[in-house]
């Protein structure tokens, strides 16, 4: 499975794009996603995607994320054809769904994040997508 | 620049090894690091590499993380053709380096690590490879 991008939680986008863009990321689109409570900025360079992802609010699941761990990766995301199959698979294994079905994310691809604890500490997310 | 791995750290390399097999992962190759103190294990699928690595101690920087922050995503790693060159780069820009002169690394690369603060809380790793 190709991974699709690698998330991080920041306060602030327009210095970590800076940072970013020194080593030759460009902002490929930028999205608003207010059922996960976050502004989220995607980053591409050479195939590579990163996700600056800004809570829209504290009480939202990166702004207790910052609050906690403060700023700093946040989730790996794969990409997978056929986001239903991958879910049924993830179940049958006993994996601890966040999402059991679906949801919107960035750019209105669906989406479904699956609980740190099956993947040692690592919050993933599928995303359905080519790559 | 590209990707050159996801850092994960974990006490648990067999489990998570088995995690990322089936998401397509294979094991490409592992090291012992003892300068870093880890023993590490990069697993790759479809030109992406995760790199998982297990202190060989508590009093290492990856087995403090571990005791600090419990098992995750640990860093980014970045492939530059010239170190040297990079590390002069940004040390012009005042970033705060971790390694002032490159370093071995998995697999005999050489390698340097910049300060977190730099790069929004995300540990950032310059690897002297291709890609």
């Amino acid at each position: 499975m190709d991974l699709h991008h690698v998330g991080i939680a920041t306060p602030e986008p327009e210095a970590m794009l800076e940072r970013y863009r020194a080593l030759g990321y460009t902002l490929e689109a930028e999205d608003e996603l207010p059922q996960q409570g976050v502004r989220a900025y995607m980053l591409e360079s050479g195939g590579h995607r990163l996700e600056l992802l800004v809570p829209l609010d504290p009480e939202t699941p990166v702004g207790r994320f910052l609050e906690r761990r403060g700023p700093g990766l946040h989730h790996l995301a794969f990409a997978t054809p056929d986001l239903e199959r991958t879910l049924a698979e993830l179940a049958a294994a006993g994996a601890p769904l966040i999402d059991e079905k679906p949801r919107r994310g960035f750019g209105g691809h669906r989406v479904a994040f699956v609980h740190p604890r099956w993947y040692g500490g690592v919050l993933v997310e599928f995303v359905e997508a080519g790559a």
